[in-house]
């Protein structure tokens, strides 16, 4: 069932963005075969992917597929305990940024990391640094990174950045050129303020991801879900990017056992019916 | 190990409250006879443990043990499918007023209830509708409404009402006498703004709740630990809700199994201690 809606539908899938995460028990290549059968044509890649194939085979996969790749996923974790770690970091970030290049991706998605220890305001310093230190390489290379908030319930593990507000406080520290945010519907439905936070994100959107947030919830990282199957408008959030000035790609990213073990003939066929009914 | 602090260590934990559902496998009676034995002079109960022993009997235990009660949960959950059932919960609201001044609580606190739909917005719309309804009552009988924010991991299935800023900006369309919030750590630890929120709450702090944030999460609803096991800056929070005017008592609130099943001769002494050192 649709959200109570205010954008019109999307009269097709041209817009739809595999992201890779979607379908994490396959491979690239099985991925990808399964994107021509069902005529997708984007897709989003995520790093340990690429650390499978090689980045040069996973350019070559891509490009012989003929599909366009929306972003790479993902940059960031830059808070750690130690000197070193963190310029460890600093270096896998610059090699993400040369990923999404070799690929033509547009966009490295960041997921920020979260504190080492309980300074969590220490850690949203650690992360402002990381990305000073990592924009020269990204306008080098004409990649933009998109800062994505995370889910509160993440804040713990995998980011300390958890709102839009605080996202966009962030790029607004950079070159809009370069640095933009993520909306990621999973990540900030929940937010009274999201519908206005996402206006003030104009000029600021890189990405907008979608899946759904089922009930009840008990494992907030592999709660998500297919599309019309949670409580999340997607709809009305849609409505929101778009008025926002976002007309990109719209990136399919669900963590859920079930869905991982669907098989693609089935799981596509039914992404882009949802995508085409509650998005 | 106490999080980085800017507030002196408490001398002695005369403002601890023992919060009824961190001891909930066990009886009323067994929980105040602990608290006698532990020299705990103050508690919060829960309405379930008063459907248990009648409303009665619990006026009479909790002034046998010469306890006083820092306040009754829960009201709330205000938004419902039918008008029927909204009524339905408005009275019992009601009820619930009624038992916190039958047991002398200054405050009764609101889960405010989330969606019985996809529409967050109509639910918040229901929440302030509800208190609106309710204040009345609270204000004849001299009982604050604590408005509690709950992590936005809650916000599909218990709250709609998701951060400090929200809560404030609900009580202060009421009276600061009727209407207040609560500040529970483990709902509002992650938010980049919670410590100048507090301060914006200076006259609206009804209430302050600690435990702590164990890391890794899984089942959000039972993963709040003992203070000092996890993540959250407990002292630097309490200095803040202090800085806005909070001298009152201080609920330990802890959801968490291995918490339930630990001997109250133990769990006890760890709470007071780990509340010396951490809050």
């Amino acid at each position: 069932m649709p959200s109570p809606a205010d954008a019109a539908p999307l009269r097709d899938a041209a817009r739809l963005s595999l992201n890779q995460i979607t379908t994490d028990r396959v491979s690239t290549p099985a991925m990808l075969d399964a994107c021509a059968r069902h005529d997708i044509r984007c897709v989003a890649i995520w790093r340990h992917k690429i650390a499978e194939t090689g980045l040069e085979t996973m350019v070559r996969l891509v490009r012989d597929a003929g599909v366009r790749v929306s972003s790479v996923c993902r940059g960031g974790m830059f808070p750690a305990a130690s000197r070193a770690e963190r310029e460890q970091r600093i270096d896998d970030n610059r090699r993400a940024i040369d990923a999404a290049a070799a690929l033509g991706a547009p966009v490295l998605v960041l997921v920020c990391g979260a504190a080492p220890d309980r300074d969590i305001a220490g850690a949203r310093g650690a992360v402002e640094h990381g990305i000073e230190r990592i924009v020269p390489h990204a306008a080098e290379c004409g990649v933009t990174l998109g800062i994505e908030p995370l889910h509160p319930a993440f804040a713990a593990e995998r980011s300390c950045i958890t709102t839009l507000r605080e996202a966009r406080l962030l790029a607004e520290k950079f070159d809009a050129g370069t640095v933009g945010v993520i909306a990621d519907v999973y990540h900030i439905w929940w937010d009274a303020d999201v519908h206005a936070e996402i206006a003030r994100c104009a000029g600021r959107l890189a990405g907008f991801h979608v899946s759904d947030w089922l009930v009840p919830a008990t494992n907030v990282l592999m709660n998500r879900g297919m599309m019309g199957d949670g409580v999340i408008e997607l709809r009305r959030l849609r409505a929101s990017v778009e008025r926002a000035g976002w007309g990109g790609p719209i990136e399919v990213e669900i963590f859920n056992d079930k869905v991982w073990d669907t098989p693609l003939d089935r799981l596509l066929p039914l992404m882009k019916e949802r995508f085409l009914a509650c998005v």
